[in-house]
């Protein structure tokens, strides 16, 4: 168990290491160390954030979070192993990265990873979000458990491949879905419309899953099976954009 | 100019249809009489809503809206003219229809958008979705900003292509990143995982648009180059689902 008055390390503060950071430092009972490679961002401070210029001062945190690269989680654990001689909870934050990574560094390892997209300078609309925990013991499972209440009201324990499973979901739905808002932008921009003209829709269309299905809230010429608006529209973009056209037609064999 | 008690007649209570007469309904002034071919959703009753059996019944409505599908609209064009020995100024709220598909039935005629995903069961969120108007003259201009304006406080006047290029912009944005959500919902059910997991994320990926750009806002493994993880979900995909992968490639090859 995390005692009541916890000292967690951060390693890393980049998208995700500053949210965490951010959220963290709202828990009275946390104190909070955050060492970051460059300095560059740590002009921000919060109460109860301690900034650290090495990892061997992380030594009295209890449970340390690796919120570094995914290419990193490794070289970071190695380095931090030959820093410390305690013995915390160490975790990453990785979607796509097993949990056992850490396993020659630590003997306590676990992953912790917040389903959200963090971009550093956007704060949240909500700290809603829920945390998915893996441990491979159950002493570890209840320290992480412990670790992650104090980020979410939300956690639930995956193994790695729902971990992966679940990171892969959310390329599609946020970072792909967040392409296509690009490619709205373009259009936009290219036909001096302005690209805030499709904001109520793209909220509204994230809005009716609260209540809908996506299956049940899908709309358009696709799912009406209108043949004559979808030549049309690749008509368009044939004339326009070679690769946004191949985009439009994989979609639209996707409706069904 | 319409008058400050308009008879507004509309033909359609599909999707769009529903929503506008909702919408129109609610503004004191507007007296609205509502025809749909198929009497299966006349059950809901607003006040200052009058169900028609026959187009001829539309003939004291200064304006008539077409919100049928884009392929019957010349033919209820055609048979509201047989119909009618009034003059109504008639437009439609298809966006990849031209405005003069009406020009042999009416000598008053326009499009009148609504950029907005509607369900017809799903109230909206808020009625903050722009209208766009196309109009042949100047006195039809203003008489379908009038109208307009009983729909939404953002009305703005675009060409047929700057319609049509919104229209396509809106099928990326919405339609297809509906897709992605239907995408993220299987992925989420073949492993187990509720699909409300991603719900955060998908709000807070349409939430960002309010303050930081779509390139600004872009996150995951694509962007930031990292090629182990783009490799592990490739090789998931492609014990998983073929069309998948596919959609994932060329996604990723998009991002830059």
């Amino acid at each position: 168990m995390i005692p009541p008055n916890s000292h967690i390390g951060i390693v890393g503060y980049g998208n995700v290491g500053s949210h965490l950071s951010q959220i963290l430092a709202n828990n009275p009972g946390v104190e909070l160390s955050v060492y970051n490679r460059s300095s560059r961002d740590q002009q921000q401070s919060f109460p109860n954030v301690q900034w650290v210029q090495h990892l061997g001062e992380l030594a009295s945190a209890s449970t340390i979070i690796l919120s570094v690269s995914d290419d990193a989680i490794e070289t970071v654990a190695k380095e931090l192993r030959l820093q410390l001689h305690s013995n915390p909870l160490v975790c990453h934050t990785a979607g796509s990265v097993e949990s056992d990574v850490l396993a020659p560094y630590f003997k306590r390892y676990g992953v912790l990873y917040p389903l959200q997209t963090f971009s550093i300078h956007k704060p949240l609309r909500d700290w809603e979000f829920p945390v998915f925990i893996t441990a491979s013991s159950k002493e570890i499972r209840e320290n992480l458990r412990q670790l992650a209440d104090w980020i979410s009201p939300h956690v639930h324990e995956i193994d790695d491949q729902q971990r992966l499973a679940l990171h892969i979901a959310a390329v599609f739905v946020c970072n792909y879905t967040n392409i296509l808002y690009t490619v709205g932008q373009k259009i936009c921009q290219d036909h001096h419309l302005d690209f805030k003209y499709l904001i109520p829709l793209i909220d509204e269309t994230a809005e009716k899953l609260h209540s809908l299905s996506p299956k049940e809230a899908q709309t358009g010429p696709a799912i009406r099976g209108d043949r004559e608006v979808l030549m049309k529209h690749m008509a368009f973009l044939q004339n326009y954009d070679a690769d946004l056209m191949d985009l439009y037609q994989k979609f639209a064999s996707l409706v069904h």
